[in-house]
This record gives structure tokens, sequence and C-alpha cells, in this order.
């Protein structure tokens, strides 16, 4: 029989957890290990929630175990470093993503991206290397190998920095990577949500020409003059479509319910890369031809290794690159995941852990 | 109404059409044009049979106007060039492939990527820039702007070198753009056909570990006593996959045919590409999360450009690399797309243009 969440590691922890598939969040009291020699432990004061969350709450990947303390974009301050910890000391500003381990000895662990390491453990929800569950960031305290810790610069407030560990990484990464992080080019950005959002600042800010692609024609003020978009692109509309084929350099398409490629790989130039950050459930639909004609790719992204994220986050200090983000007390988090079924929010919540989650015991 | 095929130009033509969807062919007479100052005429010796021609022949595309003269991997010798050609002089060894001209003003003409360029012209069953309709290489002769004339080198058999022009190019640039030419890497083909096997040869030559993926068990000794590939793999045999999971830096898809590409992407190592050069007629089945989590990409490519054509035949030369082919007689050509539907050649037919096309008139 397992231990208790409780009485598992030596330090008390406390937190809102899911207890079955309804998904519904309420306190919960567990525990964290003591910090070992490379760990670093933090205070949580702020933990965004990302929509992997939700998935994961309500089981729909059917990867879930219960209790799930969800959050992997967690920012707050150091209170406890272990002894071969050479890069943190008590009182820095730290996140953690959507990671906290892998095997250390893999290829992709050797080129720091750890992200992609058949062994990497993620924040919450899974095994860590002493066979204890991971729980997340909507909680007290934080553990943390000093590897999977991101020191977040001192201009970007804690709260807009927390979205960047996941959402902004996610999007950052593939822009790098696929060389759309270039002047002058003209990359699209399909769909304004969390992830949506960031992309088109981060496009922004390598000198892109930026097009939002959505179904929803009433984001088109919002993406040109609050987010600094260079123009709107209504998906279901022929015309505009028609009026724009074959002149994008990338995609980075957010979207994660099911959708037609067709038309966005006719909006890339010749050689141009689709660039797929959401998963849908079911597979897609692929043209080959013109894939061929084209020397078109679609592929595929997911979060960014260590190194990266590190990157991508000073990058953000230097542009002033934050998500815009509603920030919410705990006691709020169910209602806000209705809202994000909903889409209804702008653009990430975020939970002040720090001044609203308090234990009952 | 337009000139008869015979009047249209000033120097009589020979060789053989198809005249309807049936796609049979039979001797046709018709014209060339005098040689411009650009140009390059030569003797057709050799011209070898691409599947794309039974898809035009049969009108499987849509897009076929008869006459039709196919053939598009064309090789001879230089009877006439014009005052302003650099390039080339009567007795030189030249060869066309499958495009005689382009724009010569679009980004992807300046980059030598004429077979992108939108208003590209196919060396058959297409306008030229006069509105004379372009004969392919099934026929005695040919004239072409020096700039779409390769140079055969002289340690390649003409007849062997012909396929090049379009087998070999189709392989030889994806697997240079898509970065699958650096030693060490495990390189997968798919279909062992006129495309499949040359992509074996260069990848090979490029220092590759090949494996061959392919539906028929009985192509396995073939395929590595004969093309040197390094190993086997039956698609159809879970078992056999299983084993080579996530072990593969690339695959190049030579498959026409419909068929399931989640296989293939599950044998892709992470960052890994799989690019497909033959054209399915419905769309594919693409799982996203796969390419997510593994940063992989599906892409295509569609020939290759003239300067990379040169550089292709160059390296062939380099290093022995020629097609296997079976050389026939042109009142064979029917027989032989016949044989090519059932694939039932090894590997590409070459038509004896020189030594039988012989003019009825």
């Amino acid at each position: 029989m397992a231990k208790l969440a409780e009485q598992e590691h030596p330090n008390k922890a406390f937190g809102w957890a899911a207890r079955d598939s309804s998904g519904v969040l309420s306190p919960f009291n567990f525990s964290r290990r003591a910090t070992g020699e490379k760990d670093v432990s933090f205070k949580v004061l702020y933990c965004g929630i990302c929509h992997s969350d939700l998935h994961m709450l309500k089981n729909e990947w059917g990867s879930t175990t219960y209790p799930l303390v969800p959050g992997h974009e967690i920012a707050g301050i150091v209170t406890e470093v272990g002894s071969k910890v050479q890069k943190f000391k008590v009182g820095d500003r730290v996140g953690v993503g959507c990671m906290v381990g892998s095997c250390n000895s893999c290829e992709n662990c050797s080129n720091s991206l750890e992200n992609y390491c058949p062994k990497m453990i993620l924040t919450y929800g899974a095994k860590y290397f002493d066979g204890t569950t991971t729980y997340g960031g909507y909680s007290d305290i934080m553990v943390a190998d000093e590897h999977f810790v991101i020191r977040i610069p001192d201009n970007i407030a804690l709260d807009a920095a927390a979205p960047l560990l996941c959402a902004g990484i996610t999007v950052y990464s593939p822009l790098r990577y696929y060389g759309l992080d270039k002047p002058g080019l003209h990359v699209g950005v399909v769909g304004l949500g969390g992830l949506g959002h960031v992309a088109v600042k981060f496009a922004k800010a390598f000198g892109a020409k930026v097009t939002v692609i959505s179904t929803s024609p009433n984001k088109k003020k919002e993406a040109i003059e609050n987010l600094g978009a260079d123009s709107f692109l209504v998906s279901r509309e022929p015309e505009q479509i028609q009026a724009v084929l074959g002149t994008f350099d990338g995609i980075i398409d957010t979207v994660s319910a099911v959708h037609p490629i067709l038309p966005l790989i006719a909006l890339l130039k010749t050689h141009g890369k689709l660039v797929m950050v959401g998963a849908p459930e079911k597979p897609l639909e692929l043209p080959a031809f013109p894939l061929l004609m084209g020397r078109k790719m679609v592929a595929g992204s997911c979060i960014g290794g260590m190194k990266e994220t590190q990157e991508m986050i000073d990058f953000a200090a230097k542009h002033k690159i934050t998500p815009d983000i509603e920030v919410i007390p705990i006691d709020y988090v169910n209602t806000a995941m209705e809202r994000l079924v909903k889409a209804d929010v702008k653009y990430r919540f975020v939970i002040d852990i720090g001044n609203t989650l308090k234990s009952s015991s």
C-alpha cells in the first residue's frame, strides 16, 4: 500500500487537487520531498492555468491518476537550496515549467532537448525518480532539481512570467527551430488563445510581419490594436484566403480542435512551414500534392528544452514581452476552468497563489 | 484554328504520341522550333519511361491534351547550338529533364529553384512561351534553352543517365535539402521502384545506413545484395516495425498509392523527417500528436532545380551511381506501359530512341 500523500515526504504542502474525472478542484494536503543537494525549493507565488490542465483534470487524455494537483507555469521565490546547487540562492526569482526531470543521458538530453527525452518527467501527474507522484503548481511550495528551474529576470513581473514557462516556450521554440525568427518573414498564427497571443508577440519581436488567422472576425481589433499583429485573416472567408495564397513563410497553428489544414498549406509560400503546437485528437487530412509542389512541410513542436526556455524568458524580458493575463484567487479556479472551456479569457488565467492559497489546517 | 503539329515549326520531328486517354502510343509526325540563339538542339538517343508518363498518357491527372508525346528523361548528342549559347557545343553529351522553361524572375528562379517557379514549363504537354505545345523525348530530336540542358559526364552511359534527370533528382534533392546527406544517418526508403532504388544508391553514397521499407518481402535479397541497402523492413510486419521504432533520421517515401503514414512517423527518431516524393491522389491521415511529441515533420519535394540537377549528375558520375535499367525498342513501349502498371520492371525502362525510332515518312 502506497503511503498517503501527506506522509510520503517530510515537507508539508498544501494545494488544490482534482479527485476524479469531474475535474473539480478542492483543497488538498500533501507533502514535498526535502530539498536534495541539487534541489531548489521555492515558495509558489503564481501559477498559470494551461489548457492542458483542463484536459488532465478531466482525464481527457486517459493518463490521469487522482488526486491530481495541476499547474506547470509556476513562479515564486527561492526558500532553500541544496548543498550542490550552483545557479540559485535563497531569494531568487524562479520558475518551473512543464517538466521536472529527464534521463540526462540520451542524445536529446545531451543537446538540452530534455522535452524530447523519452523519460522526461512531467511537473504533475507523473512518477518521479523515487516513485512518488509529481504535483504541480496549484500549491504553496515547490521543489525541483535546479536543472529544471528557470531564473526569472527582474524586469518581468512574476505573475506575467508564469505563463511564459509553457505557453511562451511552446511557441518560441518552433519559431526558432523552424527558422521563422528572421526579420521580414511573413508569419501566420492560427488561433488567438493562450499560445497564439504570445506567438504574435514573439514573432513581432523577431521582426516578422504577423497575420492572425482566426475563425472569429470579432478578434480582429484586439489582434491588431492590442497585440500588434499586422493583419488579420478570417479563415472561413474564402475571398480573404484567396487574396493571400502563397504569401506565408510559416504558420504556427495553435488550434487543438480538428480543423482543415489544406487551406493553411495553400497559404504557405514554396518552402513554407506549417507548425502545429496544438494536438487535435483525431488525424487531420493531409493532401500530399501541395506539399510536393511547393516543397512545404507540416511539422510539430512540443514546449522546449531547459536552455532554450531560459533563452526565451531572457528574450521576453529584453523585448518586454509578457502574456496578457487575468489574475484570479485560488477559490475562483473552478469557475476559471468553466470559462476556459468557452475560451472566455484574455488570454491566460494566473492564480495568485501567494496571496490567496491558505491552508485550512 | 491552330496549325497542325507538323507545320507549326520549321524543323521536322518524329516521335510516338498518345491520341486519347486510352494512352496507346503510336508514330506521330510533328515539328520543333528552329534553334534559337540561346537554344541547344540535340539528337535524342535515349529516353526513360517515368511513371508520370503513364499518368499523363491516360489523363489520370486531368490535365492532358492530345496528341501527347511523353518523355522527360532525355539524353542525346548536341547537333546545333544558338549564337549566344555559352555552355554547350556540337557533339556534347546532354540531357533534358522535367522542365524546359520558367519565368526567370521570381524568387525561386533567382535561387535556381526553377522547379518551384509558378510559371515553370513542363517538358511535354505544356504551353511554351510562344504558345505552342511542348513535346517530350519519345522523339528523334529535341530543342531547349541551354539553361534547361544538363551536361552528362563522360563516364556515365547515356542510357543510364537518362532516368537520373527525373528519378535521380527527385530523390537527390530532398536528401540534400532535408539534411539527410550526412554520413552515419539512418535513412529509410519506402517503395523500391524507379525512384526508390536510386534513393538507396544516393543515400548509401552520402554515407547513410539505408533501410528499404516495402510491402513485398521478396524484394529483400534484391535490396540488400544488388542495391546495397543495409537492411530491409516489411511494412506489413508489426514485429519488424516495432523493433526499429524511433531509429530513422529520415525517410524518403516514394509511394504514390494511398498508404498509412502513422507507422512511418513512428519509425522516425525525434526531429526526424518523412519526405514524400510520390503523390497519392487522396489525402493521407496525419496524426498530430506524434508530430508534436517528437518534433517530427512530414514534407514534400518535387524534382529539383537546374543547378542541383547538374550537381546531382556530377555526383552520380563521381560515385558511379546509375539506375538499373531495361533498355527497350520504341515499338515495345506500349507493352512496357502495361508492365509498368504492374511494377514489372527493374527499375526503369529506357527507350533506345537512337537505334529504334525510325520515321516511316
